[in-house]
């Protein structure tokens, strides 16, 4: 991707197979890129890469790779846990870290000396709503979301980056469809707050894609609302049950943990196609998780 | 260490061969607690250890590990990077990344369901101002902070954690000590905005035993009103030289990344004896960071 948004550069887009990863895809071919399309599962992967050289004349590579693994840490999907803490095995936390926390970190590690020396460039890293205040209580999930929120913000504010065409997003995201609580047996997020993930997709597409992007993309103003007074509120307010998800006392059928099976959770307050997300695109532009093989 | 803070129970301190860690222990021992030392090198360990013993009477017991690797993983201790992202090795930031962010949501883990089972404990794990803005531009410290502050307030302010005697507290350091910077070439902290690594420990101590700790601790008034300030500035300002290191332009010698080598940087604004900490004290109580073998 050119540094002005110009077509003919290459994406690198994580968890490309499902979700907002695959809208981020799509609407970068749209606009021309040509794609590295990452995630753990060749098949949907494959096709998705076919239909977008087909429907858009791009060069489309699909990329396998456990993001969880020091081997397949060559690129970036995400993960969310939408158990307590208390109901957790370790090995979902240490996967979610390794998926929320450190693949991020590698790839912009990775990415941003090269992008600062040709002097062009876009990460995209993925947070949450869930990283603006305690709204995910009793898991992991927020704090690895405020994690990508202030890594980005630290290097994206620096001088050295500010002065460059070089370019770090957050894309702070909510709700973004809901098959992932009805499946987790979690009530439905309020429809008034569940965005379309082609919706988020194009926003943060075209975000990035600016002269000057924004440090931070909240797509939609309820999201920029909410985010704002999340922030603001006190502590005691924002934690009441209407405002806070508490894992630890909810009665619905708890999901079963299912990572290390082969089948992630899921979760995060993104849910189905949309959580646990934390993309980075270091190739040169941005994009997403991985759902499902 | 019982619910109200009486004497005779055991605290886990990590990184308890110097500094903060160190301090926190003895503040413990001198309550009357009994102590589980946590630190890479035998050395120092062992000679606190009996110290305390003779001083205080207590059993203090040394234990050697390192966190950053899985064996490792029984004990958090903290480090801390000064160097920009641009300048590290992956080795350095993924081992950073292990101590801050892998280690103590390990112990956290490990420790918060028997406390709550037990009806007693308390968590100390320790943040820093970096966490509260982006006054530590160009590194992934200040988010490793973020993540431990974020971890403390998800956990704390569930409503199961609320009710029971257990309680969390995030320990939010600024510049405890200056010896850091002068061996790194760094500019020393200004005097105004430095405390004494006994002082910090102190404070910190009495916080947890109160029947109601907080969720967040920082020590002096100082420190409170700059993080609230850097808290609520817009990013703009927040992020003027004055205020913010930036450590992809500073001048300074940079300091040599040490890490792999057996010694590590350290770093972080608490710097020497209190930099870079991330402690977490499972057993009951709680410490601190390793400095050097």
């Amino acid at each position: 991707m050119s540094t002005t948004g110009g077509a003919g550069s290459t994406a690198l887009v994580t968890g490309a197979s499902y979700g907002i990863g695959a809208d981020i895809a799509r609407a970068l071919a749209a606009r021309g890129h040509d794609l590295v399309l990452v995630a753990r599962s060749a098949g949907p992967l494959g096709r998705l890469a076919a239909a977008l050289e087909t429907e858009y004349g791009i060069t489309a590579r699909p990329l396998t790779a456990d993001l969880s693994t020091e081997a397949g840490l060559e690129a970036a999907a995400g993960a969310g846990l939408g158990l307590s803490f208390e109901r957790t095995a370790w090995e979902e936390e240490r996967r979610m870290l390794a998926l929320n926390v450190v693949a991020p970190s590698r790839l912009v590690h990775a990415a941003l000396p090269g992008m600062l020396g040709r002097g062009r460039g876009r990460i995209l890293n993925v947070s949450s709503v869930a990283a603006t205040a305690p709204v995910w209580l009793g898991t992991s999930y927020g704090a690895s979301k405020a994690y990508a929120l202030a890594l980005t913000e630290s290097l994206a504010r620096t001088r050295r980056v500010r002065r460059s065409p070089v370019a770090l997003t957050a894309l702070v995201l909510g709700h973004t469809v809901s098959e992932f609580h009805e499946r987790a047996g979690i009530p439905p997020s309020p429809p008034s707050l569940t965005l379309g993930s082609p919706y988020v997709a194009e926003r943060a597409v075209r975000a990035i894609l600016r002269r000057r992007p924004p440090v931070v993309c909240v797509p939609s103003v309820r999201y920029r609302v909410l985010a704002g007074l999340l922030g603001h509120l006190p502590h005691r307010i924002a934690a009441l049950p209407p405002l806070a998800d508490d894992f630890t006392v909810t009665s619905y059928g708890a999901p079963q943990p299912s990572y290390g099976t082969g089948e992630p959770p899921a979760g995060g307050p993104e849910s189905a196609g949309g959580d646990g997300q934390d993309g980075v695109l270091p190739a040169e532009a941005h994009g997403q998780r991985e759902r499902q093989p």
